[in-house]
């Protein structure tokens, strides 16, 4: 009998999800960073839900505060990554009964830091009980909006579109998994001036998301490895592999590749902005590496 | 240093939700069935999301389709309670790496036949895993809509209002809890015709939930508890208890009450419709028992 640790998750989620119904509205559901709802000609319902587990995503000492922000912040960044902000968070906590209550509230401090520092509100949730000795989990669902001529999909790249990152890769586990800050502002700026043809976050590595998103694209790519921008003390290596960036990776059509350089370095002095490769029409570049939830290593 | 087993679930989610900032367009926040955001003036989004815990909600030998079935139908029977109807869900897995694959392929089966019955797609998610031994979570978000006139909120009963409740109680364990059918018909019935001043579903029992709609209402209440419908087999302590029966219980005008127990009749000939008591400015009965996650027993 096979078990799930026998499939990577992207398989997983192809098998259990291949017979779902949707109906006439749902603009995009499974396999992007959100889900998107046809809701008014100027406005799209963005749909995401995103978890957190105990010794998978944070380490049981850590502040309870960091964990809270990562939660959100990770949530707002999928929210980014589809061109759209955030509106309502619903937090789902499931405890064992002997979490002590000082660390629930202060798991809600940072939960509520990220979310008021980005504009949205906790309107709800859900507590449960779990076994003792079962890792704590944090769950958050929210909704945001995207108009419609703003919505960046993973799946509309073009072969000879130039491949994007924002930011700095690799070494995210030594604390910038906890304190990042999901690049709303940076999205919507590409998308009002610069709309990208694909946009996705990196949670899993280039190394997983790339290939993720070519595929969605139905193209091929290169990567030139050398520009890959790396964070100090992060090999190029680490910078494919280690996932949790939560910069935004994105492609646009290569005649705006100058405009956007040079005006992106007046709009974000702090933040890099690097050309890293090629949509390409046939199969030319692979990687392997990157985060998997289920494969045992 | 204290536990979160020496609190309610409703004492901790007081204590952890009242810093939270919301927007202006937050109708209803924590402490309804769902939350409430003005979206149109033809139309507010419903959020709702909703957890079932491995040995809490569901025994590991159970039927996973039938799992599936309860993780989505607890959601919907929430979208009732405020008088709307579901639109798009996700559905979150978090389960130990031996989990076979065939258990969760048939709780995917179990997932989308209810979603399928209540009109609403199953539009993304999230899995993840956790240790091995530790219990498998399902949690359900989605959203929905309801009309602003038919918004139905646990706070608007008035002393004089009519206490009734759909169905019959108690004794969900035997298999009910399960199985049963989300009462989105009754409710859409309901608020066309006869709205509710005060509505919610019974997740915890008439004893834990009917002092938190009076609560929510500021009001006390009288139970009839020899008129309470009790399911075959259960005594009215259990009909009070027990749990999980998903019914509805809502509040009219008392000089309605003669037409719609007349006109319920005909349209719901298989479903009970009971008048179990009333609103009071003052407090009156009181109630203990009922479940709750937190307080360990």
């Amino acid at each position: 009998m096979s078990t799930i640790s026998q499939s990577s998750e992207d398989h997983l989620i192809r098998t259990l999800t291949q017979n779902l119904t949707t109906g006439p509205d749902i603009i995009t559901g499974v396999g992007d960073d959100c889900a998107v709802i046809a809701k008014t000609p100027q406005e799209h319902t963005l749909l995401k839900t995103d978890t957190i587990v105990e010794s998978i995503h944070f380490l049981p000492e850590e502040d309870p505060e960091r964990v809270g922000w990562k939660a959100v912040a990770r949530v707002i960044s999928d929210f980014a990554a589809m061109g759209g902000t955030p509106e309502a968070l619903l937090v789902t906590i499931i405890l064992p009964p002997d979490t002590e209550l000082q660390w629930v509230e202060h798991l809600y401090i940072g939960l509520n830091a990220a979310a008021t520092a980005f504009d949205c509100s906790i309107v709800g949730g859900e507590t449960s009980s779990t076994a003792t000795g079962a890792p704590k989990v944090i769950s958050i669902s929210g909704t945001g909006t995207v108009a419609p001529q703003h919505l960046t999909l993973r799946s509309e790249a073009q072969p000879g579109d130039l491949i994007f990152v924002t930011g700095k890769l690799g070494g995210s586990i030594s604390g910038k998994h906890l304190d990042f800050s999901p690049r709303i502002a940076e999205a919507q700026w590409l998308v009002n001036h610069y709309k990208p043809s694909s946009m996705m976050d990196i949670s899993d590595g280039i190394a997983k998301d790339l290939p993720r998103l070519a595929q969605q694209s139905e193209c091929g790519f290169t990567l030139i490895k050398s520009t890959l921008p790396c964070n100090p003390g992060s090999t190029t290596e680490q910078a494919l592999s280690d996932g949790e960036d939560y910069e935004l990776l994105f492609s646009i059509p290569p005649e705006r590749k100058e405009a956007l350089i040079d005006e992106w370095a007046k709009f974000f002095t702090n933040i890099e902005l690097t050309h890293i490769g090629e949509f390409t029409k046939d199969q030319i570049d692979s990687l392997s590496g990157g985060w998997d939830h289920f494969i045992q290593k």
